[in-house]
């Protein structure tokens, strides 16, 4: 079985964005659709390029791809339940050619219990669904944030 | 990145389903959002589950937990739209102690264009929660189905 | 409280399909949750479109909308759970000038019981987004179907 | 077709949470799916009931349900797009014997443009699943809090 390299050092995460579950993201098994972190995941992409001021790399849905989804995956942990609330630390991993990736890592607010981690890579597209180089200044914005060394 | 091992035979998978999009699956982008493919794979495990005659592992929900995933994830290779009917190969790879997974390959119907891949890996677990060893009807069932070596 | 007048006679739908109910449409309630049955309707409305061969009016969604919900409501008879088969029967029950309604009635398949029944408004809407006259092909398909009164 | 009696005055709503819309919630049109805005008026209601302390009659999913949505209704205004925030008003607007009926009103923070009206409304349950009185706690708090007459 694969397993993903995601630090689980709080300290290797420059951000973090709150999640309350809500009804309709558990199931019958009385927890969280495990499926549910998929949207969860979305909005920690979402948030982390809000804080960096980066979300107009997000904002032209329709006009512009900046990135579709090729690879995601999660590792779960411990059950969450309605109404917990959910501390998702996020962080851009790498930056390579033409794709980058997100590491998550999820608590439980309460009793601080790791509840999932998972990873989200993206890659860069252009008007014809073509993989293109990450554009600099997003390159530039992410590596200063994460201090990556170049 | 983490390479899950699927296989791309057609010959390696005995069981498929279909899935046609809804509305509710896609997003603004104008695809299925990519999230949208772990409840598919539910589907998958749960037709598999059935096909073999195996689906009251799957019934009592609340009295007894035959599996809780503990790993998902998803490789996607090509967009899929509203309305398209996708083509879920579905297999369970292997069996350990206390866990087992799924293999996913889904296609186009329309033009058998690989779509994504996929696994899940469930954990069997009694009352209290505890791992504990997958139950021999269930292990002897699926080996004879998907031909494992003893 | 508002009272949808629709008919609970199913010799009034021509029309029926099924919906087998996933895990992820599930609640912690341990029944399906009420939200869920948008996502069905709009399966009932997809399915009943191909039907008639109208669905040439469905699939074109970026270059033409040709409706909008613009009302939706569901009242709710039994919970349903994980699994079960439901029938849903679709029927429009009239056209307006720029809107037109479909109506749904939903059984659990097993014992007949029923489980919710609504409407679901749409209005046709051109390039611009102004609601614009239902096509007269659209109309006259649907009016013949249903043997409206004219 | 029927229309809801709801209030498109802000001073008759007490109490409003704000909803940033999420890419799943979104599809293929580019707009908000028609059926996230019942996950939406479940946080509205959830997150109301937590503003009046009532959230324990929220929580014991499993032991005690509160309450069964009987009813729930949607009347689209305007659309709604891709990382919007919504603020969604909400109060109750009467409470029968066993029934109770919430009121939504969401405006597009941006625009405030009105985006949606709702009503959803609930029963009370005892274990048996019967409809039982309102508990008089519940009933007093949200009567002194919408000011009702008695």
């Amino acid at each position: 079985m694969t397993e993903p390299d995601i630090s689980t050092d709080l300290n290797d995460y420059g951000f973090s964005t709150e999640i309350r579950v809500r009804l309709s993201e558990t199931d019958a098994v009385g927890i969280v659709f495990f499926g549910s972190f998929a949207s969860y995941f979305d909005v920690g992409r979402m948030d982390y390029l809000a804080h960096l001021n980066l979300d107009r790399f997000d904002g032209q849905i329709r006009d512009l791809i900046p990135g579709a989804v090729v690879h995601q995956q999660v590792r779960f942990k411990a059950p969450s339940h309605y109404n917990d609330i959910l501390v998702m630390h996020v962080r851009i991993s790498n930056i390579g050619k033409t794709s980058y990736t997100f590491n998550f890592l999820v608590n439980n607010k309460r009793d601080r219990r790791l509840v999932a981690t998972g990873t989200m890579t993206m890659v860069w597209l252009n008007d014809t669904f073509d993989p293109v180089r990450v554009p600099d200044e997003f390159r530039a914005v992410v590596s200063t944030f994460e201090a990556f060394d170049d």
